[in-house]
């Protein structure tokens, strides 16, 4: 028996999210179709971060077991052949018995993208949250600084969530302006449910001037979800990277 | 009676292209549909050029009357209402009963966008033409110089075509390489049926050392479409812009 890490990209306009479900087109049940007609095995996978329906994948990370002959490195060709274009293996290994997608992540890199401009609206309805209002970009970077570092997190968190701690450690959060485009980008060793939405939606009311860049740090402080922002739609959202000990590379 | 100018912009992905058909969805039902919810009006709407299935706008010109008591700059706002997302109006303005966009066009300027990238696949399927391998990409910059200037581009006319004439005047035609997308731009007074896709297949050709960029000159003066490259798929062609003389703005 071997283990198959494969890195994969996909779009996710058309699919419910990740993880499979009953009655709903899922990336999990096409990639679990795609390997059956494959190797016409039935696998159970672990993904590294479980998207949200709408929600993008530009490096999600899945394991699972096979007692297939096909080398490592032609898992990513042959999955392919079966995936529907929206989905793309972009690399595949194999590793050891016991990695574990999800526990063994050291970090994960998300990206949101907001677009500010009345033109490409069509091309990017799926893949931005297009609004077209004045920011201060200036104010939306400066507040981005305050969310770095360990923090609790339970302001910005869903209710409903499952979580039993809050405490994440966010090493990286900064905001990229390139012409009419925005994009945040955070990473952190772990990410509460809806955490990166809402992060987006409170820099958003920063970048309105509804209050400082500095009131964010009381905003954390008080663990009180409903002094955050809004959440923001899913189709911005984008996991970008999964990163792991360079054993398991 | 007034005679509005929309200018608008389109995803051509779910749509059977611009024109209205029978048992097939089109960009203009969908617009003239959109202005029947406003107006209850049934318009005869024409536009600057038919895109193809799938073929995108970034900027369609289409005119049409109406006894409509709307102000010229806010039936933009108003189609849109009724529009859906992967179709918007720009902009929106009267002008003169005897507009025509297609008759009246000085010239229109097509983009067309090759991603040269295993990666981003999923997200650019319905937006350009995907190819990973190696392209002379400094040869077909040659080769684009090689189709400015008045020629007969009979060579680059799908058969089939109704064009009595295949003389045109190509003002612009250049590749723009921005990391792995290449954009070809191309701005003439006319465009033959396919002109746009064939000019881009023989690029290709170009770019992977099939003939010298010159040989175009040969290719162009043969008038024998067997001899230009193929047709490349419509996904990466978008119409850019459509020139009017001032007084139309």
């Amino acid at each position: 028996m071997n283990r198959v890490k494969l890195l994969l990209e996909y779009d996710g306009s058309n699919y419910h999210g990740f993880q499979i479900q009953k009655n709903a087109d899922t990336v999990q049940a096409r990639l679990e179709e795609a390997i059956f007609r494959l190797s016409g095995e039935r696998v159970v996978m672990i993904c590294a971060g479980r998207t949200d329906a709408g929600v993008h994948a530009l490096g999600q990370v899945v394991a699972f077991n096979t007692e297939a002959s096909i080398p490592g490195e032609r898992w990513a060709f042959a999955v392919n052949t079966f995936l529907p274009a929206d989905i793309q293996v972009l690399n595949s290994q194999y590793i050891h018995a016991s990695f574990n997608p999800r526990f063994d992540a050291l970090s994960k890199r998300y990206i949101y993208r907001i677009l500010r401009s009345k033109e490409h609206k069509v091309f990017n309805r799926n893949h931005a949250l297009c609004i077209h209002e004045n920011l201060d970009v200036g104010l939306m970077q400066e507040a981005c600084g305050f969310f770095i570092g360990r923090h609790n997190f339970r302001a910005f968190c869903a209710s409903g969530s499952s979580a039993k701690t809050f405490e994440r450690l966010v090493s990286k959060c900064c905001l990229i302006e390139t012409g009419n485009r925005l994009d945040m980008e955070i990473e952190a060793n772990g990410f509460l449910y809806n955490m990166v939405r809402i992060i987006v939606g409170t820099l958003l009311e920063a970048g309105r001037r509804k209050y400082p860049p500095s009131h964010i740090k009381e905003i954390i402080a008080s663990r009180d979800r409903t002094l955050a922002g809004p959440t923001v739609p899913p189709q911005g959202l984008y996991l970008a990277e999964v990163k792991y000990n360079n054993t398991e590379k």
